[in-house]
């Protein structure tokens, strides 16, 4: 039996009888160190659960003493009684520590935006530390006049304000092969929702000169892995943006800081972090990422490569199986979802996998190529579910099943995995990962 | 002459000539502790300065180096070279630590999304630091059946996103009678506009019922303070939400953890944090923060009361007196524009006070009662500027000169300043807080 913790903490063991765990390799060459069911990385602190003295009729404790002042913390921080709600990783998916992922609690989040706290992150070679004083970004190759900016040269272009879904790749891999990760944050916590500030990356290469016949860029960070891709021209001249902050504030670390690219509704690989030279060329540069990592094999032994943009797909985030149901009575189903090639139209929910499905209520503002919101407000009497949800975008695309997907993709691929994840919720509430067919 | 810090840290030093030190009351019974010059609480730390060993062509460091794993940080929190980005206070405005006022470094952010860190904060008796497994609402008065609600129990009525400024009634209250806070950190920075994610007052006042007659709420924070306000029942029923997540996740303590009222466009002083109890009934409480705080004493000894809604305002926020000017040329003019009655439409821009005005680019998304951003590109070469901005809203409302204001309001009160702030830029590119008449 799946054990659930009412607390949030994660406790995604496996389910022996319904997965099978998927060994070989994930993410960019990540090796899965082990199939066994000890992977949450979560710090299982214990929880501060209720105490009645502090219930009415009584005055609890806090409204009978001064609390902290105003200067106290230049910096805010979360609430104590938050400390569950953290990025965790997944200790078996990970061959070092510096090349490695960690994933966004989706269950413990409303609303679009994701705090920059608990954005996702995925690093090749662990964090680059820069000092914005000392960074430059370097544009050459094919072009009238080659160029080292400063961050201050950069931020004197006109700047932009967007905000963007960034989605591994490989955000859902693991369930390729069948249901595995046992909760929304592991199966679909590689995505996150930021208002980006930054400048048009065309305004920048106009400043340089972009020569006849250039058609690719590559695109280079300056961690320590040189993390680099090539990216056509025709993208880099549409959308993209060189972000240097995110909602609101500089870039954290983690996410690139000082400046970082950001490649609208294409997979995150390419939204290159602490970004130091830009080359143009007139052929893709065939790197690791693009070549070794980051394609898609299909049955045959083929490889679907520049898979750039990120289909139509969503969730349901609670319930889920680190989020069940508690009481019975009216309850709250919400999810995410999001569109690589514009704005999310409408999401179906399903409660009995699949038969009826009804529109979701979507609120909150609805962009283009961002986390969209949506919420089926419902009255549960403890009966089994089987909760799907379905996106639909405005080219007309509707998210497939797993089962359509497997069709076309086999399951040989790490990547793009779009598939319509299922939730069964049990008669006491506990929600586990499942698939039907 | 006025010192200006080129890292960023405050040095909002006075102006003796220039400024007249307003002694009295600010803010809900804050005592002005003196008029001195030394106001800054600026954690003043040696910034982090340029290294030419990790400028092109050398090869930085952080490039050399794994940096950090994804475990090493489960909740982010800025690089290290942000550090001067902070919430800061001003010792002399405050009598209590507890009773007291800090603000949002607005010169130092970009788009209009504030990072739950730094949302000013204004307390009347500290930070409650409540347990939301213990934490009530209170329903009671003129209903049909009073109620308790625990916060699972609020979280059940159907979810809404909203993105909204929250202004304090006193925000730039200093400056009414003359320039005097030298940096728009302190002039304009208790503002902020945050996402939340909550449910409607009106669905839960309705659980309740409503009794024929009512037209009033008490609304009351557990806090020690006990802040309680009248609320007019037409607007708790119109688009009041009861918030328990701000940019996606749990309310900041400081914020209102685990729920707040959100009054969207009206002071800051109603959205009750720590929100406890809410008694129906049909005339307004004359609570002390409505009498005696929160009023605006006009030249002729009587008060305007109930001055709930923020009317149009703007500030340019760089360049101001902790965001200079650094060099000539290609420069952008930035700053955010709100009105407490609906959009903004239209931002205009001068550089000479007045004499020539431009419409500003307003980019990134209008919401309805939320911070807009706006920026004007130019082209700088070293001549004196006085730098204002002007907010229009969709009411077809201008926002006034300082002196327009004064002539209606005169100069005795504290609150809902929302005058045009002029910025002299000098041709070395310091930027002081002037008035021009």
């Amino acid at each position: 039996m799946t054990k659930h913790a009412i607390d949030g903490s994660a406790s995604p063991t496996g389910h022996a009888s319904r997965r099978r765990f998927l060994t070989g390799t994930l993410a960019g060459g990540l090796v899965a160190a082990g199939g066994s069911e000890a992977f949450a990385q979560g710090r299982k602190k214990k929880p501060i659960g209720p105490n009645p003295d502090n219930q009415p009729p009584n005055v609890p404790d806090w409204s009978k003493t001064l609390g902290d002042g105003v200067a106290d913390h230049p910096y805010g921080k979360p609430s104590k009684y938050e400390a569950h709600v953290v990025r965790r990783d997944v200790e078996w998916l990970t061959a070092s520590r510096q090349s490695s992922v960690n994933f966004t609690p989706l269950h413990e989040l409303d609303g679009i935006i994701t705090p920059n706290g608990l954005c996702f992150e995925r690093h090749h070679g662990g964090t680059a530390d820069i000092n914005p004083f000392d960074h430059r970004l370097i544009v050459h190759g094919m072009v009238d006049k080659p160029l080292i900016f400063s961050m201050d040269d950069i931020k004197r272009f006109p700047r932009y304000n967007r905000v963007y879904f960034l989605e591994c790749a490989a955000n859902s891999g693991m369930e390729w092969r069948g249901a595995q990760l046992n909760g929304c944050q592991f199966t679909h916590g590689m995505v996150h929702n930021v208002m980006y500030t930054g400048v048009r990356l065309r305004d920048v290469l106009e400043e340089a000169g972009i020569k006849a016949g250039a058609k690719w860029l590559q695109v280079e960070g300056a961690d320590s892995a040189g993390m680099n891709r090539s990216l056509p021209m025709q993208k880099a001249l549409d959308d993209c943006l060189l972000a240097f902050k995110m909602n609101g504030e500089a870039l954290r670390t983690e996410q690139g800081y000082p400046l970082r690219l950001v490649v609208p509704g294409w997979e995150g690989n390419l939204w290159v972090k602490w970004i130091r030279r830009i080359e143009v060329g007139d052929m893709p540069w065939q790197a690791r990422e693009e070549t070794s990592k980051y394609t898609d094999l299909m049955a045959d032994g083929r490889s679907r490569r520049f898979t750039f943009a990120m289909d139509a797909k969503s969730v349901v985030t609670n319930p889920s199986p680190e989020a069940p149901l508690k009481v019975k009575g009216r309850n709250i189903i919400t999810g995410l979802a999001w569109s690589g090639r514009g704005k999310v139209t409408r999401v179906d929910v399903t409660l009995d996998g699949g038969r009826n499905w009804q529109e979701a209520r979507i609120d909150g503002p609805v962009f283009d190529r961002s986390l969209t919101r949506f919420y089926v407000d419902f009255d549960w009497q403890g009966q089994e579910l089987l909760v799907q949800s379905r996106a639909h975008d405005e080219t007309g695309y509707v998210q497939p099943s797993k089962v359509e997907l497997r069709k076309v993709r086999g399951v040989n691929s790490i990547y793009h995995n779009n598939g319509i994840q299922t939730w069964l919720v049990r008669a006491n509430g506990e929600t586990e990962n499942v698939e039907i067919s």
